[in-house]
């Protein structure tokens, strides 16, 4: 009876895919709720997962040259009204400091939504011969954009990210690195999370408040919606005007800086959840799990289980697995349970029957499948699973997403797509905000990009009939 | 000319302590003041120092248990009320969230100074059965104290941390971990930062408000002022009864669990600056430093001599050393003030006439020993010379430390002491907080601890002449 509690307190995904998410967020222990407001908390579950994100990017951030400093958590009004669109866009939503001690202070600060701003003042102070360029710099840490309706993950007041901001002599460096991070994100969503995403432009209305150029991965989630994963900006050097970021070139001429800046946040776990899990729970991509294999002892009592068990979960650790043994007075259906709400990639069953034939039972948390194995060896049979399952989760995103992605000619189709076929929509668009704001009313699909990979499906908007310029993805979206 | 202004730029160390750490802080490009009073940037050399010692300290938790996770920036009134002691200790230095967005708030928040609160309220709601324990949590972040006046990494409005909070069944098995915590910092200043600390407890005066008792290690800077470096706190059941934080036992009895937490800061790159810098810059041990090698080619314009200096690199790079090429067109001499000003360990200069002769130069940050190696197999007199100057380094700071610690049976030997001998000063005490604050007032020297290591200096207290409980440690502080 009691065995069955973790499985059953799960809405079932296709039955309520909201109450759903809900409830893998809280069984699988990733996150809670807090007493602030619209603040989650990451449990040790979701954290881990965070920590290997922030391993995996920064790794690959670095490699390119990257820096990582740590900037305040404040920002003066005065700084944060230096650039006109970009104070437009966030003082809306943001928390204000006015007491400071016992004192009120001269100045509100606001909390940090976004750090461009100090980052152009620090520019500004640090910059001044093209030999100081490029500056490549990034930070990891929280911000805070008051919400009304939030969720875990998805859209929480604080959330934790990544806030690449950089500074370059020319035009073309910056869009080349503007480029060169939105690849990054794609790349490490493929590899990594075994989630693909469509690469494009945002349309100016769905742009960062004071970029010149928006770029944006788009995933899709298991109930057709799409969840922007990570964008890059590019400014121009319209935040260097306001702030007075300029350099002397080889030619000692005065320059403004050309800049970019790029995120990624805790959001992404949203979309490892929404695109992988199942009815069982959370279903975890091998190479982002924090624990890759959980080892379970049948009948763990009887004598020399439990040391064998150990022997073979030091055996795997040691070959650089991410192992854990799970020796718990629960019983092993409870422990099945529970690994498989969590999205633990493979478990290893092992018994006294096994043991004595030399044997062990792995089992796949995607497909169930079980596969009997050698104890002697098993370490690369086990690594070999864990390839073939990630292999086998980014293909199965691979075909839900080409599954889900439907094209409209009239605004008929549109409709209908909108209605029946959850996913993106592929159609055409003149360009014109008066179009996109009439599509979102009309149907509540956003523009999600423009993709870099153009096609022409018809001559004409698909909403007003003028001629088309571009061909737009759009959905429901996070 | 231009070369030596960087060198000269530097106030001499024994001048002017406090302004050759702030040259050191600016110079080596560590940190810098923010647009936000009181508010620092760490640079990308300061913040690389913080990774890695984020890096080591996160390693060693984990060895012993400890899970990472996340918990919310802002504190409302009322939670941080429910402890008495605690919200004394901290209301008067928090910074207050009034508005969200466009409305005031109907509970303000703080922006946390500490975490004990949010964690204890966590815990109030996830702690049901001796099962649930131990909750061995920390989390890295960043927190906020109004300071009036501050000096980057010392004492700053916002500064960075780790902050573990633990809950356990029993009173034993919290200070159990009170303890292990501490003496993993101890460890952690000792074998990597190469600071050798004084371990003790807090007298009731300087504990941390809430706590029953608060354990430290204190560091000696150059001038001869102690820094608290580390703390760990034992708070018994307080803040579970506060809170009510409660677990059934084996016996099915409610019981309140014992907590403790405990954290290191950015404060400690205050103190590798102050133990261990010059009058060229800063020192970095080896195992700190984010570079521990600067390859700097001499007359690179000839040919071959750049190839080969990077040649040399990557066979560093590769044996696991963090090496760096200084190619740019900076002079040698300007690339060596550079090198020593950041506190880069070793220096390799390879020039045309070293690579006839398969050979090269290696100068030790500390000492300037110069050393001609073979380019064949330099990693390995590499590998070599850093840990030669880390041990180097370490015995060096324990010498100052044993060298600055004295001894004073009487009060007139005691403000003596304060007076005219930089260091610790070993004095009994009676136990009376008259006492202390008469000393203090006296002399400004506070008690730093009571050591572990008890010493019986004479039978009397150094202020009252009352008969003594404890040999404490005092100074004066930063």
């Amino acid at each position: 009876m009691a065995e069955k509690k973790l499985v059953e307190a799960i809405t079932a995904r296709d039955e309520d895919f909201a109450q759903w998410y809900t409830d893998v967020v809280k069984k699988a222990e990733l996150a809670d709720y807090s007493s602030v407001k619209g603040c989650m908390i990451m449990r040790p579950g979701g954290y881990a997962i965070w920590e290997n994100i922030m391993h995996e990017l920064d790794r690959r951030f670095k490699e390119t040259g990257v820096e990582n400093v740590a900037m305040p958590l404040f920002i003066p009004e005065s700084l944060l009204q230096k650039e006109k669109d970009h104070v437009e866009g966030f003082a809306p939503e943001v928390a204000w400091v006015t007491k400071g001690g016992n004192e009120e202070l001269e100045e509100k600060l606001c909390v940090r939504p976004t750090s461009e701003t100090l980052f152009c003042d620090l520019y500004s102070r640090i910059i001044q011969s093209h030999r100081d360029l490029p500056k490549l710099y990034n930070q990891w840490c929280s911000v805070v954009r008051w919400e009304k309706t939030t969720r875990p993950f998805l859209r929480t007041t604080e959330f934790w990210w990544q806030e690449g901001h950089t500074a370059h002599a020319t035009e073309e460096e910056a869009e080349q690195r503007t480029i060169q991070m939105l690849n990054i994100y794609a790349d490490f969503c493929r590899d990594v999370l075994a989630i693909p995403v469509v690469k494009g432009k945002k349309t100016d209305k769905e742009k960062f408040a004071g970029a010149n150029s928006t770029y944006t991965i788009e995933s899709l989630m298991h109930d057709g919606k799409a969840l922007q994963s990570g964008t890059s900006h590019n400014f121009g050097d319209g935040f260097a005007r306001a702030f007075g970021i300029q350099y002397s070139d080889k030619e000692n001429q005065l320059r403004y800086v050309h800049q970019t800046s790029w995120g990624m946040s805790t959001r992404i776990i949203g979309a490892i959840i929404m695109v992988h899990g199942d009815d069982s729970g959370l279903v975890l991509p091998p190479r982002i799990a924090p624990t890759q294999v959980m080892v379970i002892p049948i009948a763990q009592h009887k004598e020399g289980v439990l040391e064998k068990a150990d022997e073979l979960r030091a055996g795997l650790a040691a070959a650089g697995i991410r192992v854990k043994l799970d020796g718990s007075d629960k019983s092993p259906g409870w422990k099945f349970s529970e690994q498989e709400m969590r999205g633990i990639p493979l478990r290893v069953e092992i018994g006294p029957r096994d043991i004595e034939q030399g044997k062990c039972i792995i089992v796949r948390r995607d497909t169930r499948e079980k596969r009997e194995a050698d104890i002697d060896g098993v370490e690369k049979t086990i690594a070999l699973m864990l390839d073939e399952m990630q292999a086998d989760m980014l293909a199965r995103a691979e075909q839900y997403l080409a599954g889900h992605v439907s094209t409209a000619a009239s605004y008929e189709e549109f409709k209908d797509a909108v209605a029946n076929k959850p996913g993106f929509i592929k159609a055409m668009w003149c360009g014109d905000l008066e179009c996109e704001m009439k599509i979102k009313e009309d149907t509540t699909a956003t523009s999600r990009c423009m993709p870099f990979e153009q096609e022409q499906i018809s001559p004409v908007c698909v909403c007003c009939g003028r001629p088309a310029k571009k061909l737009v993805y759009w959905g429901k979206a996070y």
